[in-house]
């Protein structure tokens, strides 16, 4: 881990951009640090972290605030990292299939999600080994958001991760639901009730099948962007219960 | 309103007994009163508010903790009230269908809830009157759980009404879901996942239902009475958010 930049925020955070490998990524601190920190990993849709970035920091504020580091890392394919090129045919199929108005087949959304998951996740597992060697974070650790198969995966293989929230999406590979059954995590689970690019169904069927004992499943209103402000304070509250 | 007895509570808490004609309440106040204080309606299911009363005294001290009154009366035919003669022939009903463990007809539901509902909502819009009328309570006024079909024709109905924490329950009788629809204050759902006596579905359909711009549903594991305490957290939140 390569720290390429580091600057203070207007609030006291310490904002440190790093490389891992070819792999760029964030870390965020509240300073001064309030003793060993637990960490939350901050998951985000394969848009690139450029894009994401405003959105990643309010995140990355409220766990600061908190008393928590956040920290994130580019995806496989995104960004300036090199593109997939499986997942481009898969991305040009899974547009063909929505502009016909029909169903989205099975091939086409393994094809885009199942590779993104086995590279991203031994990524964020390599980020979860350099980031708990740092002087100051000491878990325990917290995954949040993205790509809700990423976060399956992560939550179902890597024992450091103690609690989970995740984003519900319908383009999740009927595998994922065998996946989501091992898990025993708490979990809180966000749904956007009117979300345009999301099954409702699926959504509910996907949390009916989380092994977790403790998981929560919160539904607001609105479409995929448009999740409430205290639908935010409800998931830092969900990190504060488990990762204190 | 006739106040029957007033006890301070260890928490300094001020609990009275009150009578409004035949219908016994309890009204909470923090002490010292914090200005006008918005008010909490307590709902709760027909079990007598003597039974009741463990579960509203730890929803008081969460609304007396935020600075608000709080407030229950006695539903009809419930605790020592006359019992009401039609809903009793329909319990029996609605045991026979549940031990035939066949489904529970439309019009048991019907004869179960409406009158219920038609006898419990100007009372209790009686005891806002009263209760809106005394010193150091000034609204706004939230309603909280219990009967989901009470609290759904009391949104509807009373204006002085500005938010609503429900509990899904399955019993609801059809023409609820349409006055669901013409609902607009903000709503709080609350959905045990693994309710036995209850049909998320049918929870879910009703949830999807409320014509309310804000409305978030959170659903958590656990049966019908195993609701956990971070639950009672985030409706503590929501009001919090909605009568300051």
């Amino acid at each position: 881990m390569h720290f390429t930049s580091e600057q203070r925020l207007d609030d006291g955070i310490v904002e440190r951009s790093f490389t891992l490998g070819e792999i760029p990524g964030i870390l965020w601190t509240p300073e001064p640090a309030p003793g060993p920190m637990p960490l939350i990993l901050l998951g985000h849709p394969p848009l690139g972290l450029h894009k994401m970035y405003p959105r990643l920091l309010d995140r990355a504020r409220q766990a600061a605030a908190d008393g928590f580091a956040a920290a994130t890392v580019e995806l496989p394919g995104s960004g300036d990292r090199p593109a997939l090129a499986g997942v481009e045919q898969a991305r040009a199929d899974l547009r063909r299939a929505m502009q016909a108005g029909g169903p989205v087949g099975g091939d086409v959304v393994d094809a885009l999600v199942l590779p993104l998951v086995e590279l991203a996740v031994p990524e964020w597992q390599a980020a979860l080994d350099a980031l708990l060697a740092l002087p100051g974070i000491g878990g325990p650790v917290g995954y949040s958001g993205g790509v809700i198969s990423i976060g399956i995966r992560l939550a179902r293989v890597e024992p450091r991760l103690s609690a989970a929230v995740l984003f519900a999406g319908s383009l999740v590979p009927a595998t994922m639901f065998e996946e989501a059954r091992q898990l025993t995590i708490p979990l809180h689970v966000l749904l956007q009730w009117d979300d345009e690019g999301n099954d409702r169904q699926a959504a509910l069927e996907l949390f009916d099948a989380f092994g977790s004992e403790e998981k929560t499943l919160q539904a607001n209103m609105g479409g995929h962007a448009g999740v409430p402000r205290f639908a935010g304070d409800a998931a830092a509250q969900f990190f504060t219960r488990h990762l204190r």
